[in-house]
């Protein structure tokens, strides 16, 4: 039930995308660490994310809406809605998933 | 779909923890600032809850096993397990639940 995150071990998911995922019953945890210049192309999934920035920019874009995440802003991206995104810094992430993303597993 | 936390007023749930809510279909976020020496008495409830120490210092007791929560740790607590804690400085605490906290709203 407790979790050291320098303990867990990283996974590169996409190139420059770093992820330390924890699964709960309900929701999946990432904690990302994003090279500057790295990007995701557009893409949705049944899953909500939320995306909380703790370090650096990351551009995000939510049906068509542009937004530069700082450390304090949130965004909420609806099951299914179609988003992309692109780290102007290097950046820390942590976007929560529900349901779990299984193939994070 | 975009949220600036400072612009989000807080309120004062419990003595001494101030909370922002941001509700989404499936999931709450509560971003608190709690007062050095507040805690909450043991509790439980259906919703899962993950705990993320963003500042300070934090006892958590989750089905009696105690640890102090510092930043970079993570504290899972399954649905309707007994749970207390308490501020050992002034803390910031990104609480998420699942499903959504319907008396935070």
């Amino acid at each position: 039930m407790f979790y050291d995150l320098i303990k867990q071990k990283s996974k590169e998911v996409f190139p420059g995308f770093h992820g330390i995922f924890i699964h709960t019953e309900r929701m999946t945890f990432a904690f990302w660490e994003i090279d500057k210049g790295s990007s995701l192309p557009a893409h949705n999934h049944m899953h909500e994310q939320v995306a909380n920035v703790l370090e650096g920019e990351f551009e995000l874009t939510i049906d068509g809406i542009v937004q530069v995440l700082t450390p304090g802003t949130i965004a909420t991206i609806p099951s299914y809605s179609t988003h992309s995104g692109r780290a102007l810094t290097a950046c820390k992430i942590l976007d929560v998933f529900s349901p779990v993303r299984e193939d994070y597993k």
